[in-house]
């Protein structure tokens, strides 16, 4: 891995919100500095890490040119903040929300810690919860479904990649009362396993191959059920079939949705459907056509086709994004961008 | 693309049938030509092509290793001939399994032209039929399934790779009158759409990608529905949802089954039921975790994990194969050998 | 292949340099009409193309989002017109490149037409040149080369990927006369074939493969030659032993180079000579480890990494670029900025 | 990863040497053990590793389906046996391999540990060696430079991936005392870099890349080097400048080689010369186009193509290989075929 001899520098507005990036080793940290490190609006003061403290971000990803050394994250620097985006794993991440928030900053949460407004269900999945009392204070951050409760938000729980890819392609549906019954069947690039070391991530074991993972077990499940329940109350308790597949690429992931719906509905409905639904939105394309992953790779794009089955009566929505992008990093960006009054498009085209 | 100076021979048991594969310049031909020269019970007398007539076929297909130049089907010259592998689009096939018979070889048919016992869902998907008086001489050539008729056929239809992995996924709950409803989500290898040079198969376009396509229409089901009818008599006119994707490798094809049962089924009943109906299978593995692709790659294995989904009650069945092996050519081979009275492995270990 | 029900409005300042591309369906056209829509000091009037005419852009390339329909190119059009990117092959390039002339136009040229000083040497690589007489009024458009004329340029010849590789990487060595031999090995991914469908391409031929190819007859070599005589008089006539290689990947190329030097020389005196020779370089990356070509993708830089062989003595240099980026389309508006008198590195950040 | 329910049984001849493998764990020993598992005239009795003790081979390594558990290597089991193929580490493999010698096993080796001839040279790149002793017992084990030796050695040390790759294309050079000077530029897939879990083999770091390693200091230089002094021993010390690259494949090597000839060679006397050299090897293909990797995936062949470059006078050799296979494991089933008496071929076509 090699390292620019000189570092470019940052360019920001004056007076621009000061953010630090908590946990910038990963991939999904590393994006969101790269990103924040080129944004016209935000100051990234620090990136953090609870390892590599002392190497400089270019060297672990000399694709991202930021060349500020990663630090250990030191409470009493942090006065003066006004944002952080945390990249940990769920349960490391709610002390340091904690952390940060004691401090006045403003917290988006790429972990799963606040993403529940449950709690019995987030411990089902995930063991007890280390800050219980910080929940009331979340929204859940899938931009185009809670944009004015994430603009006034303390903490923006950031969705996993797999809800924000199911719940744009299900949302018209689920707000209209149409879901009767859904099967998920997503597929992902390599990227969403992380910076794992292991069989799952090594070329020559993840490369030509296509493989289903935590079969009927999946933590996404209850996360898409509670957002399509408060979508439509009238039919709570829906039950979701998702299932997750690894498939032998970088970035991106599609999520194939197949719905029974509740009545008869044609494409020309379908269509006018999801054309309302996402008329306004900077983000979301409704196409024409099914979309593949690479037209909206290193974007915050979604795109979006639904069809109407004839045969078998089922509708269909094919949902498209860049995991790593809109499924993380890049919606923390849109979702910062909101909580500070910029233009939520800033630092994203 | 590069030819061996001098090819080496073929080896073949003495008195072995005589067998010719019928449009060689395909992936599907040519794999079989491969298969064919290299098996230890049959002659590969030679490779036939409606282009490239001339080329040898090693030069076309440099790993396969087959130093035959590809011929004009030159009716004359089929006598003596015992047996063909035909792989030409659907329409031009049925005319070529016409002539051969005609000279009386028994021919395995990798085209759609015999897969469809109905004449009339046959010409819904794909146009008029060119011979249909040779339907009721087609046995459906999915080895599993059929494997007597096929030993006695005088033509047998191929399966499509789908069919192949999505039956063998759910014969046994099919068998079982279990299937009430099912999704069936499949993804695929580039080599799944043959020798076509374009926008689909470009590395520059196909990689990186993930691309659902025949949204809502694809001619595999009609032949997935007429077997499952079959297999299933007492619930009849099932209505199968199938959606095919492109994935970034080779070959490899998963089909994920997603079926909504008539009773409820527990893991260790299904489990016991996918065991007791594949344990005398030599190329059906029931394993105990999800299947990748490259378990089965360049093999003529078909694995299976099925599940039962306590949350929603819905069963999952994985069903891994390689599409061009089993889910065509080996398959072929495989099908050569029970019409000829050979072990049913050989050639294929 | 997808397209957004609506496009969205290119932003770029007033009174900006209005500008075509010509040849817009290839790759490199195409990419040259994403990045010239999205800059903010170019006003993108039209695309055109010898075939798909009436075709809206993003249908042929989705992820680029350039909403504008494919023109045929119109010469009473022209009028107005401040410059151009040709896109065409070679020898149709130079007729187009006369006629935007005429009308008044700057040129940046992509193809071969007018990179070679020796109207000789390229007719014996290329045929007959169309338009002979224009090559007094271009200028080699390697940027970091040649940037005072191509500020002053009617046309800029945009160099080939690998010149552009293997220059960045020889030319501190050239200029203090040190190469008395050199072997370049090039690598390059699968966008290098352009949009072209065939067998180099296809993912399932093209995937899994490391193929050499134009062996000892590479058309690049000529331009590397007479680039490298042109920095060092004092040794002309090197030459140059050039092999390129297609690896599966999409976008991305490294030059290998190994140089017999004329006289010892230390690995702190090649690395000094190389951060010298590009320490005011926006877009050259001198780093101290071996590039990996992903650190560079989608970007106009070329990074490059030198060392001293102490067992050989032979000097070794590594440069990664993107081969559509800096070697193609991003150099072309590297070099529009430049000769529009905008600051170099406008659009491409 | 999945397990088969029930393994199939291994098929060998009566009478059939017994053979081990030691360190299967790795890709080296797996594939190894896979191929004597399936061949037809060794037993293969046990599979041992440093970990994952009592692991099933096919768990770890499901596409080779050996049913065998891993076991500890235990002395006292070692009676009875007739070869080993040893798959450690260097300086690791050397004390079992006098273990195994001790209990009266051959051994192919396939660390460095018996490569080089000087103890020197061994000392300098890789530190003490652990049993010099053993070095006059051991043979190189390029078959087709050393098959007489072989035949009879106790312990054949499996050359490396590069130099079969590089000393294949350089022999005939070499013997012809042709080679003034020569760059060996090569190319391998991710398995090069073995079950190593880090950033080189990550499919989200080293897919879509392509990278140099290793600069001016690659410990298979000098057993190259000291292959070709043998061979050409009126030219000795020859330095060869050797550079590796890892590229986005799963398996597969490319060696480019480029020789400053003593003389001048044209392409008609380099191709006589390399037809003649290889005209009896089995599994050696000189061909007359560049070859792709892909040509020989999962094979023990090499194919090598020469020619002559009118322009510089320098000689092109490229060599493909599959690492794993030619590389390192089918070699070693050659050399064990070899040295038990057996055909070159059985177990490898």
């Amino acid at each position: 891995m090699s390292c620019v001899a000189s570092g470019q520098g940052q360019v920001f507005a004056a007076g621009a919100p000061r953010v630090i990036v908590a946990g910038a080793t990963g991939f999904a940290g590393a994006l969101a500095a790269h990103l924040l490190w080129r944004h016209p609006d935000f100051e990234l003061t620090a990136v953090t890490g609870r390892s590599e403290v002392g190497t400089r971000l270019d060297r672990l990803y000399p694709r991202y040119r930021v060349p500020l050394e990663i630090e250990a994250l030191i409470p009493e620097r942090l006065d003066g903040l006004d944002a952080a985006v945390v990249a940990y794993p769920h349960a490391a991440a709610a002390p340091t929300v904690a952390e940060l928030r004691a401090h006045g900053a403003r917290v988006v949460d790429l972990s799963a810690d606040f993403r529940l407004r449950s709690l019995a269900t987030y411990e089902q999945w995930y063991g007890s919860h280390p800050r219980p009392e910080l929940l009331e204070h979340a929204v859940y951050g899938l931009t185009e479904l809670h944009r004015e409760q994430i603009a006034a938000a303390a903490i923006v729980a950031n969705p996993g990649c797999y809800p924000t890819a199911s719940l744009l392609a299900l949302a018209p549906l689920a707000r209209a009362g149409l879901i009767a019954d859904v099967v998920i069947d997503a597929k992902q690039g390599i990227s969403g396993a992380g910076r794992a070391f292991d069989e799952s991530t090594h070329l020559s074991m993840a490369g030509e191959n296509i493989l289903p993972y935590k079969v009927a077990a999946h933590r996404h499940t209850p996360e898409i059920e509670e957002q399509l329940d408060a979508l439509d109350p009238a039919h709570p308790r829906l039950k979701v079939q998702f299932q997750a597949h690894l498939v032998p690429l970088d970035q991106g992931e599609l999520a194939s949705c197949y719905v029974t719906p509740t009545r008869a509905v044609g494409d020309a409905e379908l269509r006018e459907m999801f054309a309302a639904a996402y008329a306004e939105e900077p983000f979301v394309e409704v196409v024409d056509a099914p979309p593949g992953v690479r037209e909206v790779a290193q974007t915050n794009y979604c795109r979006l086709f639904a069809a109407s089955d004839q045969h078998t009566g089922k509708l269909l929505v094919f949902s498209a994004i860049d995991n790593l992008w809109k499924g993380t990093s890049s919606q923390a960006v849109q979702n910062l961008n909101l909580m500070f009054d910029l233009p939520e498009t800033s630092g994203l085209q």
